[in-house]
């Protein structure tokens, strides 16, 4: 395998320190997709001697940002300071050394990206930003290259988090806005000055972001109408659920005849629609696409490894292009061809799952404490059980039992073994369960 | 601009000329997303004389798929003719003349995959597949790509229409399964045979990628357990309904200590889960990270232009790997630099949405024939008003209106009326209202 490519940081906080996690924890995996390793190599702080929620001891720690860009051995800078003041500058300077950028900057994209894009195409470099939008969630990977063949109608997004818990305890409590604020505060969704994410200003950074990959157009912050969520009380939450409806923060971003709609508010949506159940700090972004028509992608839209996740997978994307001969790119099976496992695929008699069963049974006295016997003398647990009432004219009653997790095995021989009783009419249904957590 | 790229056809069936007609009505976007232009040159059908869903009088039909492959000037074979037999034949040998292969062939990558990718890989090609796969959804880039940071812990979807379609019904009506074959059937979402869609056959073939690109293990169909819908009962689906479940039919593909779980089969999942929620012909993955956490990826399963939407995803990922400097595959907004466009973006004043309004009037007579009036006057229509008792100690009542579509401007006049009336306590409280459809 090739050497592994060296990354400079520029910003050690909550993201890089997610991001140096993942690089760690699946260095292994990560090679075996990119085709070559990834290392950190140096990176740049405002104090040395603080605490960091990473192993630092990998790489060079420097108070001097510019070190970093400089460094000859580092072909890919990840920007991870924020704001648009310092970080502007190192990345224009950066560039200007022939380094890749990779960075989680919403802002600084929305409001500089016109300029950052042009200098990198002229120095032949690329600037990553699937982080800067909705966290983890691929979603400029899947407008940019998913969607690419279609003609976007419109895209809507629940895009920030602190909006969308608000809002969120807010209906499922009857809570005031004032008092969720409080304690999103407090649980570290919303900042100590929260006017950025309760104003739609960080929609409206990612909202620019959206706008331009979907419609072809340049990055235009300042034409996007902007309002917050401050004004929304309970009660309007909970007249809206009246009739029908939930409250979401959304960037709308919509083509129309006469030009393009880019507009963050709260809006009113069916209650019925996927969208509407996206709840507490989750993030999605729904698009209306003229070929494919609706798709949504959903997950986390912040926090460190969420947010890392989308800065490792720029990693990769570049990597796999300093790489791999450009046709090939992507390995066809997400993995190196020679790095595929042979991880052994269990057999469905060793697999555990929750079981629904619907057994049905003549309808007299011991029949459910000899059903329940069988489960017991195979250790199976029993979660509910509904025992219906008998119809008329029909002979047997169904009993409907979910149980606790269970080998396959042990539940296929208990099921022989009810079935064999006298008193058991029909063969038992059998339907799995998964909580999907 | 340099020349368009020529592409061959095997097939030109329903997704065939769904792709035909996106090439061809969003050909300017695609050109300027992808850096040139993509062309249908040729296309291999049975009947030169069937009439098609498509214009085809752009390029030469034949009924020879040799033709197809092994045109000098084609650089890329879309592969629409489904199946294992002729279908495996001609990709292994376009592969042999160097042609790049786009498919939608299911069966062929989960049965033959390995086989293909290791000649491509010999032979320096790419064969790519993302619409063999939940249709539209661009799930393999977003594993493939989009996760590449992550270990994958397990994914779980609803990668099957016909059988979401047939359990949604069931649910939704209390219809019984034979019953919602036959509409399935009539309405085009169930083929004639159906076994390979309700025996969970399809699915399995899905399931099988999805695992490979998740966890980097060779695809292995052939130890998928799958396991039909036919024998759920709309009893199961209402006892199901009143546990707080729903019955879906999902691939299962998961990681344990001891290997890999992969299973097809109808599985209850709690109701307020996301994917719980995906109804009809619909389809969604939901993928458990360990960095990112839970995603999810919601779309069209299927049909000629969602189908169609992953194919030219997949053409314009390869012609711009053709096209573009390799560090500079995808442009940084989509469109090349070159390319964007001055849409005009909509002042707010002139974009329509329906309202949600909150109005405190006194509770007196005649207030309501003033507000709605008001109203009148600016050609602003009524969906739904709801007043609201008057409470004890509060001198005004809260009116709740839901307006048809009306143009910002003409709200903002009629709300500046509406305040300036007497009996009109509070500032009127707004919010927009979408329906997302």
């Amino acid at each position: 395998m090739l050497e592994a490519v060296k990354v400079g940081m520029l910003g050690l906080g909550t993201v890089g320190s997610g991001t140096v996690n993942i690089l760690s924890r699946n260095a292994d995996e990560i090679a075996r997709r990119a085709g070559r390793g990834i290392k950190i190599s140096i990176a740049s702080v405002r104090d040395i001697k603080k605490q960091r929620a990473c192993d630092t001891s990998g790489f060079t720690l420097t108070v001097d940002h510019n070190k970093v860009i400089a460094d000859p051995n580092v072909k890919i800078v990840l920007e991870l300071i924020g704001g648009t003041g310092i970080a502007r500058e190192l990345v224009l300077k950066a560039i200007d050394n022939g380094k890749h950028i990779i960075t989680a900057n919403k802002a600084l994209i929305a409001l500089h990206g016109n300029e950052i894009f042009q200098r990198a195409q002229e120095k032949g470099v690329t600037v990553a930003f699937e982080s800067a939008v909705a966290g983890g969630i691929p979603i400029i990977k899947a407008i940019r290259e998913g969607l690419a063949g279609n003609s976007i109608q419109w895209l809507a997004g629940i895009i920030n988090g602190t909006c969308n818990f608000i809002l969120t305890e807010m209906r499922d409590k009857g809570r005031d806005f004032d008092d969720v604020l409080k304690e999103a505060q407090q649980l570290g969704y919303a900042e100590a000055d929260p006017t950025f994410d309760i104003e739609g200003i960080d929609a409206a950074h990612k909202l620019t972001i959206l706008a331009s990959i979907a419609f072809g157009v340049p990055l235009q912050f300042e034409k996007i109408y902007t309002e917050g969520i401050t004004e929304i009380t309970s009660a309007d939450v909970a007249y809206a659920s009246e009739l029908g409806y939930r409250i979401k923060s959304l960037g709308i971003a919509k083509r129309t005849a006469n030009g393009l709609e880019l507009r963050v508010h709260p809006t009113l949506i069916p209650h019925r629609r996927l969208i509407a159940n996206v709840d507490g700090v989750m993030n999605a972004v729904l698009v209306k696409a003229d070929a494919l028509g609706p798709s949504l992608y959903y997950g986390a839209g912040a926090g460190a490894e969420p947010t890392g996740s989308a800065v490792v997978a720029d990693l990769v994307d570049v990597v796999r292009a300093l790489t791999s001969d450009p046709e090939n790119r992507v390995p066809h099976l997400a993995f190196q061809p020679d790095a595929l496992s042979n991880i052994p695929i269990l057999s469905m008699d060793d697999v555990s799952t929750v079981y629904y069963l619907r057994i049905h049974v003549q309808d007299r006295s011991g029949v459910l404490a000899d059903v329940t016997n069988i489960f017991a003398n195979h250790n199976i647990s029993i979660e509910a059980i509904i025992q219906k009432e008998p119809q008329t004219n029909i002979a047997s009653v169904p009993i409907i039992i979910l149980t606790h997790e269970v080998v396959e095995q042990n539940m296929n021989k208990a099921i022989a073994e009810i079935e064999k009783l006298e008193a058991v009419t029909n063969k038992i249904m059998r339907i799995r369960l998964e909580t999907l957590t």
